[in-house]
């Protein structure tokens, strides 16, 4: 009885440890430890066709059949809670505003979107509400087209289960039921907080044309992950056949050199290639693995594919070149929005980006020098500067701020400032960045109330530090203003 | 009986271990056994006036404001899972189907939404997937008007608290970040469940004149709850303010003689009469109880408002009169329906129910009498008898059947049926009630398979029985057919 | 000044002449009576690539571009406002209720969403407020996919033509400014009030393949449509090449005996076969005919089409061997009807048909015998009998009524039915089917109040009457009761 | 003068010849110069209580009924089509772009919804699929509320009246059909291009406490309207009674001294004020109005509030006080654009304006110096200075350019830019704003494509030029380009 164990677990674990005790977080390239024995492929029931909601008939699964009718994608709306903490602080990962108007998640759920998938589940549990919310009310309009729909799973109790997900392994079993609504031939199992752009198509299309069970999606592009503590390493052979899947962390070193093995080397017979923690895998072999061969297994990248590499089954490699950010840290969160503007700049070429529709005013601009930046929607700007920056919904900068470097969320709301309200706060600081206040290389979250005359340079030059009474951490030397946190006037941090 | 233990086990762990040992179920009117000392009221923080979404500006909270801007409503999904079991197996209660086309929750969302209260916010912990689906679906054209919304609110993790939502109080507190997003006067706390039809701005109303802290809605009416172990009791003096609130149970008997109680006595200086489990409360009294007063309290019933009574805070009765249904059993879940044929009946007089809208065909009959029933939308019914039955959408009736005052749930899908289908299944039953089948004073859950010449008849006129593994079980002799089961032809059950 | 020729042509062309002169209405396939020398094909500009609304790309056309990107439908609200009325009284034939819970129209837009077409454009004019309004708020959840749309064009003014659409090519060639929005390849025109089920990406699929500039869908079933004056006939080769377009019709004879023609004779070199008006036409074409060719066509088939044959365009035929019904009468619409309580009593094997979500309480039934028939949304069905008829949305039958082989059409509204009210229009008839009453092959319009003891039995039977200041018509011996109509107790018709 | 001649042409008609020969386009404040005798009301018919949709209930018309169940709005999409030439080449008055992101009649329709008026009825006829198109997307979750809704009625013809609408009056009558459809107790009759902010509801509450039959709103305000012809002025006594209602214009001299009329004067017992068009009106005497008094009546300002006066019915002025922009010319629409900079500017305390939701990427700034400008929605701005300007959605400008005191409407689309592209299309000019180019006092329509080196700075300083046919014409001294326009590389306009 599963529930007896995971109490001892957490009694154990309770003396001594921190944080997540008995109900994991997702760890989606997870720890994986268990091996298991090959066992011979259990027929899974397969749903009897009928027709659903309008009386609508799904098509029979056909040899090749067309995405938007045979794939089902599973999206993870967290991550770590910790790495990028503070902005996990009230969300999940996938609700992390990035690129002025977009949530993280947006970026999976429109690779999904153009890619022909419809059917889109996102599994959600820490801090979901905010994420929840968003799912719930964007991409209305982006057209899911027939059938089409993305579904929030929040975590949930029930009788036979009290506990919550306790990894992605468990929490894709215990949804399972809901999963298999439509008769899909497979799932496409996608960490929802990477930033990237991929044609899911060509995967299934490989995936379908070499008839394997499982196929993971690797980075073979310019991005380098090899110091990431936590990325699943795969080895391929030279036709894309993953042999083994380890993980790069403290705990448990790859066996290998580091220097040849992230780089993909077409002369030897192995290459070492970091996984993306995309997975597309046939509905059958993806019940059989979870209820049959490892009912046990709580995280999918180290237990389930491990498991599934163990028992011998088909696993291979899709190769992606392009750029790719898993967002393991508060840094690599910055740089993704650094990123962001330089793509933006060059031109609209790619396939769009969905996400809650919006009714702002224009932006409105006093006197502005900007450089490099992007601006979203309904912004107020007196006089100020603004460079390298990405400037979020609703950001109101007054006379004489000096924004660099930096990444300002915006606001949820525009706060009204009239001679009623004034004179009620006087004491207070608005929303925004007040007079004469200069940022730089700043993170700066939502609804902040930076004061007049405020200095955010990281004046000590820190590498980290935790600030958070005061409204801000530093990591990476880069400053992090909480969200709703209150910098006073002329402070200097 | 598990709640007995769990509470025991929650007084244990509480004094020196955590949090959630097993994520205690809502019991929206649960059990209270707390007493506190008063302390004055504490200024609870006001939002500042903020122009949400599209910069849209709420109005100041004028003396009465109107209601729609100034009064949220907070719905419990789900109250007791095991009440109404097995219709709680897969789905929590509010989402459990009723008079054909609706859910249980419709019923309170559709009372918010007459009584211009259009924002709402649902908290959902156990099975609650197929609800959160339902809420996110429903009601987007039934004119929550400006700035509204329902809101789901899942059970969520968070840094600061890992555990489940431990009763109902816990779940306002833990979500009250959410809830005070917008500047409202009041909240009105609902069971999702309950069947009834009741204007809440005459609540309003009643609690604004008489200034009152808390309100309490209270069934005047003919419905008996005595026998209820489980509701709570109020004790009222002849100007409808409350002076005690117990509870009707086993364990702790109302100190009252059950005779003279039940029924108001206007003679009488007091006089008892049972909660409906509704609170309408003012948005600080509210904050301040649950983070000043009570900041341990998990159930919002008994230990709150409890509490709140033994601070000496203003609260008072509002005495309602209409039918009201707390489907506290199988067999009031099924009165519920033979209740909905009547009103229906009558003609429609009333306010309407909102739900999910709908696209399916007209029902097609071949030569059906039907007597004192309801018919869903989209039904097949072939050559049968249909008396005193509520048939849920999608049902399909073969030729032969006899059915009689039971309640058919219908199908989420239509199954197809050619030649190509049927020789794949010929051993398996279809979805709906099979050729000669008869079914008496019985539920049939969603998506079952009655087979051909079955007798759902109750035969040996069992009161209580478990058959589970056989697809039903029998509660106050009513039979009730699990979702998606199985019943062979030729079965007399 | 074009206004005047026009005027001109008309007179001459009808001779004789009836209603409307300058404003003609829609006539789909149309009276054709020009030639018109060849001349080459011109090329037509090609819209620029751009990325329409949210930035997306759309695809470059390539040989055999996806369906929905490539194809826009052009689907006509109106055919002739006299072959169905009183039907068409103060709606467009597309707007007209059909099969309890649709409008003709959706049969056709419906078709374009299952076979993957999701740019449809819908021309109205004629009475085309509730179609309009139909037509804005149905299919919304369908699925229309990634910039679908159904947008409407209703007839319009403008600087340079003032005038109303001259007939089906002048609509189209003053909406190719909307119509060209979209890169294209191939335009769909489509009459808006035909019943059949087809996919058209077969259609699409023979065009592309056999390289035609236009496709013409012509009927091979067992439908006759030989005694149809106005239906187009296609003189076609063995390949299906379309060599000749005639008009059936008393002024216009079809050069061939009747006998041997509209049957296919596969040993002859020819066949004649009637068209479906549905055309499949290349964007350049369509582009090129219009404007160059023939810029003062008024109908698009008599004319546009005739041209193109004319002209030694490569015009083939596409024959549908289904069901297929264009409603030239007030019969041929009962039937219609008729078909579909056979067709939805076989069961639903056929894709979905959309219409506007509804959100309707359950149909009530006291005690009704029904028989063969189809009862739509949200009925109230008192102690009645019921056979072979249709019933419409919200239809209230009163006891002791008779429906047999009739088309009830429903009500838009319940009428509430209290004390307060009847008072008041005590003298009026309600809404809905009175007592005891009787009605045999009679199609009743919405809205209608039909008064106690009343019969709609045709009893001299009449072949043909217009009685519409009493309520009603005779067509082909069917009672057609107008909508809103009041038929005062005792009457007997 | 276009509407004399129009006039005679149609009484010329009438007699003998039919109808519509030119179908008269809306004059909203249009020319009266009829007389009526006085004739007592008659009564309306009265909409039975009915319930609608998914069967709700329409409350009662009480004495004071909530304005969201009691007033119906009639919207004018179409003003003159002349006034603002060539902004309404294509479209009509309400659907021209303004401040940005917003359409005219966004304005209109937004004063609604924050006025609480959710049944909106637009009609409109000339060149009006754009804001058809328009009117069916945007306000979906502007939260119109129970039962609210906006409906298109698009001139269309019927078996009855083969003609146009032929005047406001006319359009009124024809659709009081459906206008009638639930039981309003005034409608509120608003020209849709207008721009100011009024609440409503206070007019609403001025008629009923004065007991008025008809309320028309004039502008009291700072704004001029004196020197308009066409605009309507009442005569009101020191009650603000209306007693004359008459017309400035070259025609018919207004019979007062203009220096003393248009400012209010309150020693006097007399004072001349400008009509903003907007006439609240019982619904009965609009019925009566139409039907009974005045069956012939075109206009509705000039022919039947005339008529109302001259039968002695109650009409009462209310005084506006607030900015109010009839648009009566090119140079009123720029300086409406130039007042928006302003006021968005002073910050957001006003109500919300609606629109259209979207979904554009953020703004991107290359290094631009912006001054005292508003910049719509996923502009792409290169190296340039903006000073005074309304930037659209979707504007390119690049490298070089400056812009001064000028309204840029921006693009219907992204224009990709690649190489395969550029090849294609050398010789053309991309959509946007070109290198180096300057603009200066102009209006630049949508999807214009002004080239490289460009100056458009009205270099003869012409008062009025029609260079249509080069792409522009000149207004007021004001550049405007028209929509798709092309200006070539080096042009000096």
């Amino acid at each position: 009885m599963p529930q007896t164990s995971l109490m001892m677990t957490l009694q154990f674990s309770s003396s001594g440890t921190p944080v997540n005790v008995q109900a994991k977080h997702f760890l989606i390239p997870g720890l994986g430890r268990y091996d298991h024995k090959y066992s011979p492929k259990l027929p899974s029931k397969f749903p009897k066709a009928s027709i659903f909601n309008s009386h609508q008939i799904p098509n029979p699964i056909l040899h090749q059949p067309p995405v938007n009718q045979s794939v089902a994608a599973i999206v993870f709306g967290d991550g770590s809670e910790s790495r990028l903490y503070p902005l996990t602080k009230r969300r999940s990962e996938g609700a992390i505003p990035i690129a002025s108007n977009y949530r993280l998640i947006d970026a999976v759920v429109s690779n999904c979107i153009n890619s022909n998938i419809n059917k889109i589940y996102a599994l959600t549990q820490f801090n979901s509400t905010s994420l929840n919310s968003h799912l719930s009310r964007a991409y209305s309009g982006a057209g899911l087209g027939n059938e089409g729909f993305v579904e929030v799973i929040a975590a949930y109790q029930s009788l036979e289960d009290q506990g919550w997900f306790q990894g992605t392994a468990d929490a894709i079993r215990r949804c399972l039921w809901v999963l298999e609504e439509y008769p899909v031939a497979e799932f496409l199992v996608l960490p929802g907080h990477h930033l990237y752009k991929m044609d899911y198509q060509k995967v299934i299309e490989s995936h379908r044309n070499r008839k394997s069970d499982i196929t993971i999606v690797a980075s073979n592009g310019i991005t380098k992950r090899d110091q990431d503590p936590g990325v699943g390493v795969l080895k391929i052979n030279t036709e894309n056949q993953v042999m083994q899947y380890s993980l790069k962390s403290n705990k448990e070193p790859v066996n290998y050199a580091v220097a040849e093995t992230l780089t993909r080397c077409n002369d030897s017979s192995y290459s070492y290639i970091p996984s993306m923690g995309i997975y597309l895998i046939n509905r059958a072999t993806m019940v059989n693995l979870l209820n049959n061969h490892f009912p046990k297994a709580m995280d999918f990248g180290t237990e389930v594919i491990r498991g599934a590499l163990s028992l011998g089954m088909k696993v291979e490699a899709y190769l992606f070149e392009g750029y790719w950010e898993d967002m393991r840290s508060i840094e690599a969160f910055y740089q993704a929005n650094m990123e962001c503007i330089k793509k933006l700049n060059t031109g609209y070429k790619d396939s769009p980006v969905y996400t809650i529709p919006r009714n702002l005013p224009p932006t409105v601009v006093n006197d502005a020098m900007i450089t490099d930046s992007v601006i979203g929607d309904g912004c107020i700007l007196n006089r100020c500067k603004i460079k390298s920056t990405v400037v979020g919904m609703r950001t109101k900068i007054r006379d004489g701020a000096i924004i660099e470097d930096s990444v300002i969320m915006g606001s949820d709301v525009y706060q009204i400032e009239d001679g009623r309200e004034s004179s009620i706060k006087s004491t207070s600081v608005p929303i925004g960045i007040g007079e004469n206040t200069e940022i730089r290389k700043a993170i700066v979250d939502k609804n902040a109330r930076i004061g007049k005359n405020v200095k955010i340079i990281n004046k000590d030059n820190v590498e980290e530090g935790d600030r958070e009474a005061n409204g801000y951490i530093i990591s990476g030397r880069i400053m992090v203003v909480l969200r709703s946190a209150e910098i006073p006037d002329n402070s200097i941090l």
